[in-house]
């Protein structure tokens, strides 16, 4: 499949929605554990989420688009949500989640971007130059990648009670 | 974390509608396609659900529950929503799932299961004996196991869209 805009924008706009359904109101056994040392709970990987649209995709795609000579990306930072989550809870972060996603979305449908622009490119310190499609095709992935983790968390706090199906059970595995 | 039938419901009950979320009209390149030879699209996964809950999780429970002498389960067919989805578009295989579920939540809540219950017995025939409590444990984490399939499934039609940012990509990967 090739990249494309609005087929990337149909799995960006449900993501908090999906987050929200799984996740609000859930008791924190399921959100506030995690997979075991240096892992992240799901409460941090929303937090992470947040981060990611405040700092990441849309910062990004604003420097590829711009007339800048230097189109050298910042590093993300992977641990900022454990400050900025500090004193929020779940339902808290869910709701910030939906409100910055909406206003980075509408951002992007009103560029109207062409296939001319998704073909510009910025430089990623550790890969290079990369194109604006590459990035959006991230962006959804990254959701993806997310939300398989999520439901791999609050699996992983029942590889015990399943006994002995945890043979069948690839995500209690990985 | 121990086994709680009122924590596994908060699961099972929201599942449908985070599938209804995530893919009701969305289009067939992210649910059509699957993840190479022998493996399953979106709309695979989703009748295997249906197939589950009318002769796995409610059909062992009984089993296990019941006065009969012979607690064997029957073994579970995992192609058999190959034939059963057929003609069927996914946003009927998504409200069949919902409607199945809460009927299937319905009976489970009725039966006001005590802790003594979830001790009751079936035999599996690869593991033995197995729990109640197992059992329901593992229909939750089956859930859970299948929307990170699903994640993963959609994220793969986007691999080569990425990229050299699959490097960072976990779910591209597996």
């Amino acid at each position: 499949m090739n990249f494309s805009l609005s087929k990337s924008i149909e799995i960006l706009e449900r993501t908090p929605d999906v987050l929200i359904v799984m996740l609000q109101n859930v008791s924190a056994d399921w959100t506030a554990n995690n997979e075991g040392a240096e892992t992240w709970s799901v409460f941090d990987v929303v937090g992470h989420l947040i981060h990611g649209e405040k700092t990441d995709w849309i910062t990004r795609t604003e420097i590829v688009l711009s007339d800048k000579a230097n189109k050298t990306f910042e590093p993300f930072d992977r641990f900022a949500q454990f400050e900025e989550s500090k004193g929020k809870s779940l339902n808290e972060l869910l709701a910030e989640f939906k409100s910055i996603r909406q206003t980075n979305i509408e951002y992007l449908k009103l560029k109207e971007l062409s296939e001319q622009d998704m073909e510009q490119t910025g430089f990623h310190q550790k890969f290079g130059e990369v194109s604006l499609s590459q990035l959006l095709s991230t962006w959804t992935v990254h959701d993806l990648n997310h939300i398989a983790q999520i439901s791999r968390i609050m699996a992983k706090q029942y590889k015990s009670a399943v006994g002995p199906w945890i043979e069948y059970l690839r995500i209690l595995q990985s």
